[in-house]
Parts: structure tokens; C-alpha cells; sequence
């Protein structure tokens, strides 16, 4: 009997016995025949159950099975061409591992609260099992695209004594006798390092204590923030292209069973190449009022400006170097206009909105720490990263892509709590 | 003139002038010809200025040039095998981008807690340099070997209501009215994954509360936890010691040079293949006392008999089936021997200790119960995770793999705070 590694692998097992354990995800009976439909991780197959071909037990047995019963599965290997995913087996013993009894999911429509108060059980349904498929294969595919680039990968920290983007919106932990906070960004720490290592990205969780209760708000939520010694604005906006593209690209390539299941329009996808379009802000400002927008000069985008210039341009469109008073203190003063700074946000097309924030950095020891007194944040507490501009100070950029908002677009989720796997609200820290 | 992407590639550009930019790592002058070595991240090279062929506000400008001034050089490309990287710039003009007056690291012996606190500085000297260009290496090597296996990552929340493997040495958050903690472990979000997507894992930061002040604790460290649906404890092993193997091969392969710089002995790591060895835990407490420990039966291994293993053993060894009163509540009795659970540690050789924790799950809801209860751990706690046992329980099994211990085996440092970034220890938040 073959001993195979799980459901992914049947195609090469066809007409032989084989043994699979998994999850019952839906059963059904046509008087003497009965059909399984078993996950195991690596994928679903249909088994089908004669009962003039197992003993009584084993019918007994299958009319017992309810959703999410664990079972092992006896029986032989059949390509068949109407089943999901192509084989089907025909089941000559089955055996319960483990019961079922009042699976909390049904097949019925459930509340988004009742869902995300059982996501430990909710993440293995097909759809949530499609998105974290998906977003395995955008991570993997950030990680290569930086690797084969040369970037060295830096695990910048989440417990801090520093503020980061300003005060606002830390979480505070009792560190020993001290106060520590999580960390927004590991941007600052990346400066440091791409002096020593030249590119490097780093790749983990971030932490914004908001109250916002919005469709695109986690408190925590994964980041990828690049820092690129030598590179200018429009190098690092050179670079986001290339990267969302390439991300777009792998999962088109490696995703597209669970693109078509989550009923994405592939098409919307498949533009996503470089060039993307570019915007100065002032001009943004005022295609945005065209277009019905009260923004005004000198503030941020709203959600729905970002909605009206996803739906005008079908790639994602770089909106860049915005008034001062809108961004970071970070941020390098435009030279040819210095109410500005060099900087760039990456807007997705379809609404799916702000998916990259980035800008080349403030190099000037004394303009960074005008910023800093500007803005009214603490001197003392950039004392490491002021030394930056100190010893050897250096052209550099970056930028950070959110994971979530990157796979809610590409996946074509509204809402990004599903595409982490447990999310993290205003009012969710359970499961 | 051509425009390199960086010093490594300067072997693609003998006999060409290319310019550079980077920071100053040394100088040093012969009478009328002087060496700078240059840094760029991608690599160093040396550039000799001859002081005919250049200007003398070139000679001059070269005499000012301190430790980490930022510059720009322009020169021809010469092979040089003596020289570091085996190329040579033979340099025609010099620009300085970023003076660098007293630079605090300077060539001579700094004591620890200076260079901690410099960590942002002392990231770009060549050890160190070294050492995260192996860290970076094995968290790619990390990635594609789950990945190549079918793996699914899943990122598990940090911020989290409950309380992994017991309330001592958590950290507390403001979690806006409520409190949080910060994970020390991902596993058991890692195992309600795996009964959703098969086998999966998680890679991200944890956090331990601990007041220990050794060579070999952080109290934020990163860790690998892969949650394998129908792995028994043996299965578990096995994949253990194919993922160490294939992690330090990969370093081998792609980072010889750092390991040489960091005078790593490479023979002992070449050593290093499946299989690995095995001692039920009640024979290596019988070795160990052989060899002077006092460790007594029921209690957990201590780092010196940690550190007589890894001398008696040329490769990793696993240590298996601990008594249950010194291990967690999660892991699953020993059906051959009750007084003890399905688990291993793996011991690095040469001393480095421990850098794998593994164990086949408790799948038994009665038995997780009441193991819960026996350590006096509140019940409510664990309401989702009992879930799992409740709705088509399975055998799974899973471990953790330290990154910063693993680093720190593969590259020899005897100080974990090395291999990290930004270490983050019992009195260190700065930088």
C-alpha cells in the first residue's frame, strides 16, 4: 500500500491503494452511494463509498461522519475529470480518529463577529485556507525579490525605547522598571543598518495602537520596509514598481486555483507591470477636486480620494512629494520646492487603497534636527539615529509595504482582517 | 564611465573607471602613495592614491579622511589578488559626501556595554558585518526549506490574550482598556493552523520576561515553530535534523568567507548530517553523572549538562522524553513510559547548547485538561485551543528553533547578543 505524502501528491498514485487522514468537509448520499469530501492540508478529494463494496460497518460508519470528524481513508486512486482537483478515491475502509460533534461552522451564513470569534476553526474553510495561500506565496516572494537583489535581511526590534513617527499611537509595556513601546516602524533601525550592509529590508510584525475601526486598520499587521544606502526618490520608487509587480507576478503564476476560487478578475492583475503612473501631490489635489473631492492643499489623502484614484488609473499610481506638514519628520526637504519632501505613497488600483508609504530620507544633521524641534518631538530620544547624519552621513531611502493591504488587493478581499491569520482590533485580542 | 551596482561587482569592470561610494573603513600612507579601504555594503575594496596622478586637492582632500566619512571615489578597476576581494581601484579623483569627526569606535578594544551601546555604529565593523550576513543566510535557508516542502507560513499574533506556556515571564501591554501579553510562542496558533492548512510554520520575534542576565537569553528573540498535522514524535526528529543539516550546509555553501573571517572551525560544522543521535532522557541523565553532573532524575537539563553533551558528541543531539513535571502542559504522554512525554531538545556541539525544543501534542482532550489543571493554569485560557481536541482531534506535533542560538553555533560566538540586530536584554532598550 502506497503511503503518500498528502492529497497534492495523488496524480502519481493513480489505480493504486492508498491511505489519506484529514477532515470531513461536506458529505452526501444518492441512496447505495455516498461521497466524502476530505482536506488534509495539501489539498481536497472526493471519496466515494459503494455500499454493496464495504461491509456494513464501514456505511455505518460514513452515515455517522459529521463536519470536521478526522478520519483515515482506505482505497483506491481514480482519475476523475469532474471531481475538485482532478482524482477521486474509491474508498474501501474508513476509519474515525477523531469526532465532531456540533461544529460551531455550518454551511449557513454566520456573523463577521461569530466568524472571528472561532478563526482558529474558521481559517479552514476553502476560502480563508485560499487567502493564506496567497499570502504564503507573497511572503515567500518578498523574501526572494530581495535575496536575489542583494539585500540583507534585518530583524529590526519590536520592544523599543525610541518613538519612532511620534508619540501617538504606541503600545506601552512594563519593561522590568522601565517603559518600553512596540515598535511602528523598523525604519530607523534599518538607517543604521544600511550604512553597515549597504540594502537591507526588514520583514515583521508592526504595532499601531489606533482607534480607528476601519476595513483597512489592524493594530497589528506584517511590514516590509527596504533601506537602500546610495538610492534617491526615484530609485526607491523604481524599486516599489518593480517589487509589486513582482509579487503580483508570483501569485498570478503559483495562486491562480485560489484566485479563481476567491473570484478575483485575473485580468484587473495581469496589468500590474512597470511603469506605474506618477502623480506630484499638487497635481493629485487637483485631479482629485476634479473629480468631486473637498481635499485641499497641504493635507493627507482620505480613504476616499484614494478610492476615486484607484478607479481613474487601472495600475497602481505613485502619489509623491506632499506638503511637509502631512509626513514624517524624516522625510528630505524637495529641493525644487521646499513646502515638500521627497516622498512617495503607492495607491492600488480597484479601491483597494494605500499599499507603500516611502521617501528618501533627511540627510542634513541640522534640517533633521529642525524637523524634529518642528514637530515638537524629543530630541534626546534620536540621540543614535542623529548619529547617522553624524559619521558619514549618505543618500538613502525606503519604503514600507503593507502585507495585509497587499494581499486584501491582490486577493480582492474588502476587508483585511481576513487575510492575516489571527487579526488583531480595537476590540479583538480573542483567539 | 560605468556605473556599478556596488564593489562586488567589480569584477565585471577590470580596465574600466567606474565610480564608488561608500565609507571610509581604513586609511594609510608610504611616503607619496596612500590606501583607503572602502565599504559599501555590497563588499570593500582598496583604492591607491599615487600622489603625481592626482591632484594635489585630491592628495589633501585624501589626508582629511577619518573613519566612516562617507565619500565618492572615481578610479580604474585593476585585478590585485593581495589586495581584499582581489580587485584594486586605482584612484583618479576623490569627493567627500559626509565628514566624520571622532568616530566613537575606533580601532583599538572597546568593552561590551560601549559597543552596545553603539550598536548602531559598531553594526558596520567587519565582524559584525559577517555575522549578519550568515544570520541573513540562514533565515532565507529557513524559508525555502519550508516553503520546497510544502509548508504553509503562518504569522501568529504577537499581542495575545493568552498565556503559551504560563503566565510567568510574560510581558504586559496596555491593550487600550484591556491587558494583552507579548507571545512567548506561536505554536499554539501554529497548531490550529495546522489542522486547517497541514503543515505550516511561523517565523517572527517572541519575548521572554526573564531576568536572567547569561550569554545565552534575549528577552526578544527570534524562533521558527513549524505545527506538522499527523507527525509523531519520531517524524518530528527527522525533521529537525534534515533542517539543521540543511541550514548549516547552506551556510557552508554561501557564506565560507564569513565563516572564515570569523575564524570558524568549518571542519566541525561539516560534521554536521543526518542522522543525529539519540538518548532517552533517563540514559543521558546516567551519562551525564558519569561525567561528573549532578543532575538527578525529573529535572530539566542545566547548561552545563548542556555544554558535557556537546563535548562528548561530534554532532547534534537529540534528548528525548523528559519527565512531564519538567515540561510544558502541552505535550503528549509517553504511552511507553507515563511518567514521561513525547518530546526532544536538541543540544548544539562544541558547548552552544540548546537550539531546538520539540514535542508530538497532548491530542487527548482529556488528558490536555487535565494537564492543564495538574500546572494550575486557568482553564478559560485555553477555551479555543481545547477546540482543537474538540472538533477532530489529530496527531501533530511541532518544535522551535532559536534563530540567535542557531546563529550563534553556526558562526562560534559565544555571546547570543552578536547574532542579533538590536539585542534586547534584562537592562538594554537603546539603541
Amino acid at each position: 500500500m502506497a503511503v503518500v505524502s498528502g492529497i497534492r501528491d495523488l496524480g502519481a498514485h493513480v489505480g493504486e491503494t492508498v491511505t489519506l487522514r484529514g477532515w470531513v468537509q461536506t458529505t452526501r448520499t444518492h441512496g447505495k452511494v455516498a461521497f466524502v469530501v476530505l482536506r488534509d492540508g495539501t489539498g481536497i478529494v472526493q471519496g466515494v463509498v459503494l455500499q454493496k463494496e464495504v461491509g456494513p460497518d464501514v456505511w455505518e460508519r460514513f452515515g455517522a461522519l459529521t463536519l470536521e470528524t478526522s478520519i483515515e481513508l482506505r482505497g483506491t486512486v481514480r482519475e476523475e475529470r469532474r471531481a475538485p482537483g482532478g482524482y477521486e478515491i474509491g474508498v474501501q475502509d474508513l476509519r474515525i480518529l477523531g469526532p465532531s460533534h456540533d461544529y460551531p461552522i455550518q454551511p449557513k451564513e454566520h456573523g463577521p463577529d461569530f466568524l472571528l470569534d472561532h478563526r482558529h476553526l474558521w481559517l479552514r474553510s476553502s476560502q480563508q485556507r485560499a487567502i493564506m495561500l496567497v499570502r504564503n506565496e507573497v511572503e515567500k516572494a518578498i523574501v526572494d525579490f530581495f535575496y536575489d537583489r542583494g539585500f540583507v535581511r534585518v530583524d529590526t526590534p519590536i520592544l523599543t525605547g525610541a518613538v519612532g513617527e511620534g508619540g501617538a499611537g504606541l503600545f506601552e509595556v512594563d519593561y522590568f522598571d522601565d517603559k518600553a513601546y512596540l515598535a511602528q516602524t523598523g525604519q530607523l533601525y534599518g538607517e543604521a543598518a544600511a550604512a553597515a550592509l549597504g540594502k537591507i529590508y526588514t520583514f515583521g510584525p508592526t504595532f499601531r495602537a489606533e482607534k480607528s475601526k476601519t476595513r483597512r486598520h489592524l493594530t497589528e499587521f506584517w511590514m516590509v520596509e527596504p533601506e537602500m544606502a546610495w538610492y534617491d526618490s526615484n530609485d526607491n520608487m523604481r524599486l516599489q514598481e518593480e517589487l509589486v509587480s513582482y509579487l503580483v507576478g508570483r501569485a498570478l503564476e503559483r495562486c491562480k486555483n485560489e484566485l479563481e476560487y476567491l473570484g478575483r478578475d485575473i485580468s484587473r492583475l495581469e496589468k500590474v507591470t512597470p511603469p506605474f503612473p506618477r502623480l506630484e501631490y499638487g497635481d493629485a489635489v487637483a485631479l482629485l477636486q476634479q473629480h468631486g473631492s473637498e481635499i485641499q492643499w497641504g493635507t493627507d489623502l482620505g480613504a476616499p480620494d484614494e478610492t476615486i484614484l484607484g478607479s481613474i488609473y487601472e495600475k497602481p499610481v505613485f502619489v509623491m512629494n506632499y506638503p511637509k506638514q502631512a509626513k514624517a519628520f524624516y522625510m528630505k526637504e524637495n529641493p525644487a520646492d521646499p513646502r515638500t519632501v521627497l516622498c512617495d505613497d503607492l495607491i492600488a488600483p480597484e479601491g483597494f487603497g494605500e499599499i507603500i508609504g516611502g521617501s528618501q530620507r533627511e540627510d542634513d544633521l541640522d534640517r533633521l534636527v529642525a524637523r524634529i524641534q518642528e514637530q515638537g518631538l524629543p530630541l534626546e530620544a534620536y540621540g543614535w539615529y542623529l548619529d547617522l547624519r553624524r559619521y558619514g552621513t549618505f543618500v538613502h531611502s525606503g519604503f514600507g509595504l503593507g502585507v495585509e493591504r497587499t494581499v486584501a488587493w491582490i486577493t480582492g478581499r474588502p476587508h483585511i482582517r481576513e487575510t492575516i491569520p489571527f487579526p488583531r482590533m480595537l476590540y479583538r485580542l480573542y483567539p
